[in-house]
């Protein structure tokens, strides 16, 4: 009555490439000398692909598509080849990520220094000012997080003149794409297998992308530490999010491997519906929570009014998981990676020799406005430098000449603005020619990439229960539609081939 | 470096509903009586589970979305729960459908029974009229189809009074939704697994649905029995086409699973690049084509222009295994179906005693308008019968005092156009209360239901290579929207709950 087995079927391949694989197998620079023809062929599946395996967002034309699942959807803006990456720069960046996790962690247990190292970016920027805020308010009542979890993020780039892999920042709140970023690296391999004749690639050069099941893992765990089996993961929404789909992925691998149950609620709802008991639960309606995982509040933006201060407030306040608390955020800051830029820092948070020396090695040069020589060059020779807002979201930061300007400017006015800044030397990364897939159109253009790593962390107590890097996600972006970094507005995900 | 197990994480299930689950599953019926709030999180979740699931189609407000892939994506219009129906009826469907599939090869096989009880028909329908001139151009050049694929879907209604189950009709050509069928059924299972506790529905009920592997091993196996590795199976495709997705999951599966590669072609396409050689082979462009799946050209829309018309020719004559073949197309006709219900008929085509009762026991009554007192009972009493145009495309159905007016002209008239309907029994089914999501949106109403059985078979000369029942289809629609029937226009995807 059901269908027969398969083993009947013994498709002929239509060609043998040959026994040697390996030998035949190109680099990726050959990109620009692919037949258009193939390239169509390629872009059609690659659509179908994404449209069948969920590689998805709202569209930002369609109204309801940032609310109601469901409506309003279009594939993901993705590269239509892996973005070719030397192994050993790869394997570096992996390497490294469980030694920056533990950074993390030992960072934001030293209230004074997170205190001591942003209290004059304080004085300036009202963003880090309310967050601090609330740092000092948990010091002051003893308040511990005794299960921290971290989901991490550490992007870099490649410097092409230096040939060092650097560290552009790591984001420890909303760290995103986990779920569309495990998605890209199959379609990748499917395309690579698909005309693995045509184009004589190997889709086993693309690392196994397990971001999305990491961090569902470590999300589970921490569910598990909070030893309340009715419990639930809170997701910390925008009130619109076009990126939804990449939450749902991990809710979803959450649900079916983990059987853990997620619920979404904006800041503001939080505010209305949540209630703190005298032991510390957080319930949102009669709703207890054991994690809660941010995908907002890291930006300005996403407090238009006290509602969303309290909300973040009374969450921080609970024996609930921060994902991240208050001090993982706080020690993901651009200041503060300025701070354990300097020399010495980094010692008083790591003894292992060798994995300070792994960590310096990712560092560019940080600096703040305070360094009056570095000042002084960066007027001189800005295109050498970006100089970086402390506050978060992307796009703020500032190239070329506009440097000098900013820098004499601040001289000028004498304030103490200059502390809302951080310098940081240029990277020049390689510009490589990318086909770019959006809205259903591909084009070709010569594209950056920012590597991103990401990180999974848990602890409760002196108990390590976690720490790994779990996975990795390429964004891609036309080199001259800014003057440097890759703004996820304008990236397209990616994936990585090593060569 | 790459993540750790999930071993480790035992989640605690919320609640244990019992031991002795059998007894705690409920029936169906109780539909109405659910919390509101939760058919608010089911509709939710199964926004999101149909999104990332690829259960989609192209939205039609998008000018795009059915030429490019990608692009105006909406999920499919579903139900919320699957449709309750009796185990016995629905083992009854699936054993006659090997039954139904070798009638077909047999009717098909009867050049001179397809004519001449289509005779008639040819003088009033132009469509038919075209199919049976090629028909009869490969009988006088003595073509035979030695492969033969059928992929059908026989439809069925449950009539409440007699409790019968009473065939619609079998859909010989373009049998659709054998992709997101198969989706559907994973939906409501993953859903009532997922709110087990609060419905105490049995996901186990909802019967395996291998539609779409089904569909894809029959398909892979003409392309091998056709024994051109360099062939490709051609999907013909309308140059619009919002179901793209379904058809896209039997690509996706014939490729991944039996690594048979698929084009997609307009009527229009084909004409213009097709070209056949002496051996029958036929090229489009420089590509051999091995079997040619329709998805289109079963309604007169389909062929605006000759270039359709001479496509179709084109491809008939061919040695490509055609889904289907002229004859089969015609063996599939509504006429066809009345003419096999007429006593003794299915004799001609069927031995087994035992399977003419089968086939025999799911025809409703079936007429021809020449039967005068058939004729004048439906004047009579025509809410009792449904008139049906011989042309496919579905909505073109006559109900209710429609009936009684248009025998009334036909009568008065007296030309030959009653050859272009035949009468058949109105079948009432059961009207159930039903959620119906479409557009992200849920809609509770009353609704009847159709059941699609998909059949697959394949036959080379006397060598019978696959005869199964490979999966189902419930289609669901308000009942108030139409008379009967149920329109594909109008009705949403459903699954089947055995009880």
């Amino acid at each position: 009555m059901s269908k027969s087995s398969s083993s009947a079927v013994h498709p002929i391949k239509s060609e043998e490439i040959g026994t040697q694989e390996e030998n035949l197998t190109k680099p990726m620079s050959d990109l620009h000398n692919i037949d258009p023809e193939l390239i169509q062929r390629m872009v059609y599946d690659a659509l179908v692909w994404s449209s069948i395996h969920g590689l998805l967002v709202g569209d930002k034309s369609v109204q309801k598509s940032g609310k109601v699942p469901g409506v309003g959807m279009v594939h993901a803006p993705v590269a239509l080849f892996p973005t070719s990456f030397p192994e050993s720069h790869w394997k570096q960046a992996c390497e490294v990520s469980p030694i920056f996790n533990e950074l993390i962690d030992r960072v934001s247990l030293d209230g004074e220094f997170l205190q001591d190292s942003l209290s004059r970016t304080k004085m300036v920027d009202d963003f880090t000012s309310r967050l601090l805020d609330i740092h000092s308010k948990m010091l002051e009542n003893g308040k511990r997080e005794e299960i921290r979890l971290g989901l991490h993020r550490s992007d870099y780039m490649l410097d092409e003149q230096t040939k060092l892999l650097l560290q552009i920042e790591i984001n420890t709140i909303s760290a995103s794409f986990a779920g569309l970023g495990s998605l890209v690296s199959e379609l990748h391999r499917s395309l690579l297998n698909r005309y693995k004749e045509q184009l004589g690639l190997d889709s086993g050069r693309i690392p196994v992308n397990t971001a999305v099941n990491g961090f569902a893992e470590a999300l589970a765990k921490a569910w598990e530490e909070y030893s309340n089996p009715r419990a639930v993961v809170m997701v910390v929404v925008q009130p619109e999010e076009r990126n939804m789909y990449d939450q749902h992925w991990l809710s979803t691998v959450l649900k079916e491997r983990y059987d853990v149950a997620t619920i979404r609620k904006t800041l503001a709802e939080i505010d209305e519906q949540g209630v703190l008991l005298p032991d510390g639960t957080l319930l949102i309606g009669d709703q207890a929570i054991a994690v809660i995982y941010f995908r907002t509040g890291y930006a300005p933006a996403d407090y238009p009014s006290e509602s969303e201060w309290r909300a973040r407030f009374l969450m921080e306040q609970s024996s609930a998981v921060k994902c991240p608390s208050i001090s993982y955020h706080l020690a993901g800051t651009k200041k503060i990676q300025q701070e354990l830029a300097k020399p010495n820092v980094l010692e008083r948070f790591l003894e292992n020799k060798d994995d300070i020396a792994k960590v310096r090695k990712c560092f560019a040069g940080l600096w703040s406005l305070d360094d009056s020589d570095i000042v002084k060059d960066a007027i001189e020779r800005p295109e050498f430098y970006v100089m970086k807002p402390q506050r978060e979201g992307g796009g703020n930061n500032i190239y070329g000449d506009d440097v000098r300007k900013s820098l004499l400017r601040l001289q000028e006015e004498g304030t103490e603005e200059n502390a809302a800044y951080i310098l940081m030397q240029r990277i020049f990364p390689i510009i490589a020619p990318t086909y770019l897939l959006r809205d259903g159109i591909c084009h070709k253009d010569h594209a950056i990439s920012e590597l991103g790593i990401y990180g999974a962390y848990l602890r409760n107590k002196d108990r390590l229960i976690m720490n790994e890097q779990c996975g990795y996600l390429m964004r891609t972006k036309v080199s001259s539609s800014n003057e440097g970094g890759v703004a996820a507005g304008f990236a397209v995900l990616d994936s990585v081939y090593l060569n």
